[in-house]
C-alpha cells in the first residue's frame, strides 16, 4: 500500500506536472497517470516522462478506464475503436491500473439485464486489457441516496462486485475498495475477512459525516479519514493490510472546501492521513 | 375472465359459507377458496362442499399458496412436510390455482442471492403442485416505497417475474397481474402485448390515489377500480383480455372503509366495477 | 417462407450475378447477398444493384454476419471496428438479415464461461445491427458428433438457443432453424410450438443419411430433403408454416456430388424440393 | 489430512463394526460412518458407539448424503421428510460431513436447466445441514466415457464445481476432490492452486490404467495410487497439503480384485498406500 496524490479526487485542479512535483515534495508514494497529459506527448515522450515520475520514487496510481461501461452500444463500441492508442500511451507509462465505478441504478435496465450487460463488455474490455498488461479495478457505490434515484437499484454491495468480477472469468479484474462505499452499504470487517492483493487494484479511504444517518449519507458529500470517526477505519484497513494489498491508497473526500485552501497546506493534511492510515493499518494487522 | 370474490382481498371478513352465498346472490362468476374451511370438512366433505358451489354457478379464484417461499429453510421444509395434505384437500375441491406474491426487498440477501433463493425454491414447489395439477401465481409488487425500503431491492417488474417464471422451467407457474402493480412499477401497456393466457393464473384490478407522486403510492393504500382514473385500466384490461385470459379477476383495494359498509351494498358495487372491467377489457379488444 | 439460392450452403462456386440470374431463371424467390460482392461495389453501387435484384422479383436471403462471435477479444474488437463499412452496404442493399452457427463445443471455456462470452458479445452485436435495422440468426448444431469432440460441449438445442436469444434482451435476434441439426439434437415437433416469425430469421431444409444412427450423423454429410425420410419434414414444415414465418428458406446438404452436376439441373431440383417444402408446411398446417 | 477406511469405496462388504476395529488394527486415521448401522443404534446408541470409536482413536471420514439431488420432486420432497431423524444420527455421532457426487449428464435437462436444478436444491440441503453443523461435499466427475453418455452433459470440471459450490451461497459446502475426476476431467496442478481447507469436504486417491487414452479412461475401471503413474499424484498431493487440508483421504478404485484378496493384505496395502500419500503431500509442499 502506497500513498498516492489523486488531484482530480481531491478537487484539485493542478496539470500534471506540477501534481508530480507536489506529490513528491509532499512525500506521496505516488500519483495517478494523466492519460491527457499523455496524449499530448505521445507514446515516446510518455516514456521518458514515466521514467523521471520513477526517478522521483513516486509509482503510478490507477488510470481512469477510457471506456464508458453502460453507455450506447454505438459509443462503446467507439471507445473500442479508440482503445489501443490509450493502451499503447499507458503501456509506454508503464501503467498497470485502471479503473471505473458502477452506476448503481438505471431507469430503464433491471438488475439482471444490467448485470449481464456489465458481465459481457467488462469481460471485453479486461480481455483487451490483459493483452496490455493492465489490470481493471471496478468500484461499488454504496450511499442509498444514489442506488433509490432510479427504477431499478444495480449492484451497491462488496459481494455483489465479487461475483461481477468472478463472472468476468478474467485474471485482471479487481476491486476498487473504498470505506465510504464499504460503510454507506452496510458492510463490517468481516465481509473484507480473506481478501488477497490480487482482488484489489485501488483503496480509497473517507470517513462520513456524523450528523447523518446511514441511509442519508450522501455520495459527494464525505469528510476526510479520522475526521468524524463514523467509519470503522481500523477494521477497514487491518483488512486491507491482511490481504497484502501492495497498491495505492488515495482520499477521494468530495470537499469542495479543499480546493479553497492554499494547497501545500492541503497536501501536508493529506499526505499525513495516508502514512497515519498506513500505519494504522500495519499495527492493527499485527495485533490481530 | 370471471369475477371473484375474494373476502380477504377486500379485507372483510366473512366465514366461507357466507361468502360463496354471497358471492352467488351478487352475480360474481367465482369465489376464492378456503383452505381452512377445507381442513375443517376434510376430503370428502371439500368436495361434497365443492359440488355445492360449482351448482351455484360458481368457479375457484385462486387459494393461497401455503408454502412461505422465503422463510427459513427449516420452517421451508416443513412446509413442504405438510403440503402433500394441503394439496389433498384443493384437489378434492378441485382447486387449480394457488398464489404468493413475492417480497421485492430484502435487508441481507442481494439481489442475485434472492433470486437463486426463489427460482430453487420455486421449483420444487412448482414441481410438487403439478402432480395436483394445480398451477402457481407469482405477483410482483411495484411500489417503490416498499422495494425500498431494506438494503436490497428484489423483483419489482413484470419482466423480472417473467425471467424468474421461465427460469424455473415449470409450465405451471404464471404472474398474478394486479394493474397497481403495473402501474407503480412504472410499466404501460406495450409491455403486456403478447401475453398469453398460459402466462396469467390471476388478474387483480385496483386504481391509485390521485394526490400522490408514482413513488409515493403505497401498497396497501389504494382506490378501486375506475375511482381516480390514475391507472389506465383500459389498457391493461385490453392486454388482458387479447391474451385471451380465461381466470378470476378480483378487487384488491385495502381499504378499511369497506369493512365499515353494509356487506351488501359492498359486494354490489364490486362486482358491478368488476363486470364494468370485463365489459372495458371485451370493448378495448374488439375496437383494437 | 420463400426459396431461397444460397450458392454456399450448396457447395456450389458461383459469382453473385450470375447467382442471381440463376435464382431468377430456377423460380427461387430470393437469393442471399454476398457482401464481398458489396464490397467491389460500393454503397451506391450496391443499392442500384438491389434494385436490379428487386427488380427481378427477388427478395434478400440472409448474409454471413462478419463478426466471428467467439474469436480471441483483440480479434472480435477488430471485427467491431470493421463492422460500419460492412453495415453500410448491408444497409444500401436493403439486407434485413444476416446469422451465424454458434460452435456446439470449446476446448478451454465450460459451458457457462462460453454462454457468457456469446451472451455478452451477441448483446453489443446485436445493439449495433438494430441501429442498421438488420435482424441476426443464429443457428444452434445437433449432431452429437461435433458437440462432444473437446472438453465442453456448448449450445446443442433449441432451448438453449432460444434462452440465450432472450438473455441478449435484443428484439432483433433469432433463430435459424435448421432441420438438420433440430433432429440430430433430439427434438420433434412438440418443441416448435409456439414459435413465432419474430423468433425465426432463417430456415434451412435438410434430410439425414438412412444408414446411421442419431448419434452417429454427421454435420457435414446430410441428404436433400424429402430424400431419406429420416427427418420429420412434415412436422418441421407445418410448425414454421403455423408460426407464420415470413423469410428465406434454403438448402444445405453439404454434398459434394452437387457441384459435379451441372449447375441447371442442380438448381431446377433445389428449387423444386423448395417449392414442395413451402407446399407440404401450408398442408400441414391446414390440415392440423 | 488422516487416512480413512471406506469399506464402500474398496467394494469390501464389512459390517460397520468390524470396519471400526479393522480400521484400528490397520493403523487407519479414520472409519467412514455407516448412516444404516446408527439407525439400528438409534441416537443414544450411535453416541455410545461413536464415543467408542473415539477411544480407538479414529476419526469419522464422510458419510453419504441421504438425498438424491436429482431425483423427481416427490422423491426429493420425501428425502426432505425423513433427513432430520438422518440429522439427529450424525448429529449424536459427532459426523460432520457428508458428501454426494454430481451426475455429469443427463437425458432431458440441458446444462442450464440442471445447474438450475442443483444449485436450487442443494442451498436448500446445505441450509438444513448447516444448522446440524453438518457440511456438504459435492464430487465432480471427470471421464468423458461417462458425461458424454446423454443428450446433455452437465458438470465434470473443477471450476464449474466451485462455481456451482459458489452459487449456493452457503458456507457449509465443498469439493469431494478425486484424483481420478482431476485427471480425466484433464486437469493440472495449476488448476488446484489457491484452494483452502474450507473448500475441500473429502478427497479420494485413484490412479488410472496406463493403457487407455485420457478420453478413454472408465468411471468404474481404475488403479491404486502410485500403481501406474499415469497420475501426478504428487502434484495434486501438493495442492491438497498446500491448502491445509484437515479432512479424510481415502482411496476408491473400483477393483473388483480386491474384494477377492484376504481383507487384512488389503487393508494393509490401503492403509500403506495412504500413508505414503500424506507423506508424499508433506514433502512436496515443503519443497515447493
Amino acid at each position: 500500500m502506497f500513498s498516492t496524490l489523486s488531484p482530480g479526487a481531491l478537487g484539485l485542479d493542478l496539470d500534471h506536472s506540477r501534481a508530480v512535483d507536489l506529490a513528491a515534495a509532499h512525500g506521496f508514494g505516488g500519483v495517478d497517470p494523466d492519460l491527457a497529459h499523455f496524449r499530448t506527448l505521445g507514446p515516446s515522450g510518455t516514456a521518458e516522462h514515466a521514467a523521471e515520475v520513477r526517478e522521483k520514487g513516486l509509482q503510478w496510481g490507477m488510470a481512469g478506464l477510457p471506456v464508458p461501461l453502460d453507455a450506447p452500444a454505438a459509443e462503446f463500441r467507439q471507445a473500442l475503436v479508440d482503445l489501443p492508442a490509450a493502451l499503447e500511451l499507458l503501456k509506454a507509462a508503464g501503467v498497470t491500473r485502471v479503473g471505473t465505478w458502477i452506476r448503481p441504478m438505471h431507469q430503464e435496465l433491471d438488475h439482471r439485464q444490467n448485470w449481464r450487460l456489465h458481465q459481457g463488455r467488462i469481460s471485453l474490455v479486461a480481455a483487451l486489457l490483459e493483452d496490455a498488461g493492465i489490470r481493471l479495478g471496478l468500484e461499488y457505490i454504496g450511499p442509498k441516496t444514489l442506488w433509490s434515484t432510479q427504477r431499478f437499484p444495480f449492484i451497491h454491495s462488496l459481494r455483489e462486485a465479487r461475483e461481477l468480477i468472478a463472472e468476468t472469468g478474467a485474471g485482471n479484474v479487481g476491486l476498487i475498495l473504498d470505506s465510504y462505499h464499504w460503510h454507506t452499504a452496510g458492510e463490517d470487517a468481516a465481509q473484507l475477512d480473506g481478501l488477497t492483493d490480487a482482488e484489489i487494484v485501488s483503496v480509497d479511504l473517507n470517513d462520513a459525516r456524523a450528523d447523518r444517518e446511514l441511509d442519508e449519507q450522501q455520495d459527494l458529500d464525505r469528510r476526510l479519514p479520522f475526521d468524524t470517526g463514523v467509519i470503522d477505519l481500523d477494521g477497514f484497513l487491518r483488512a486491507v493490510t491482511a490481504a497484502g494489498y501492495t497498491g495505492p491508497v488515495k482520499i477521494e473526500p468530495f470537499m469542495a472546501s479543499l480546493a479553497e485552501r492554499p494547497v501545500d497546506e492541503v497536501l501536508t493534511e493529506i499526505s499525513g492521513l495516508l502514512d497515519r492510515a498506513i500505519t494504522v493499518g500495519a499495527d492493527a494487522a499485527r495485533e490481530r
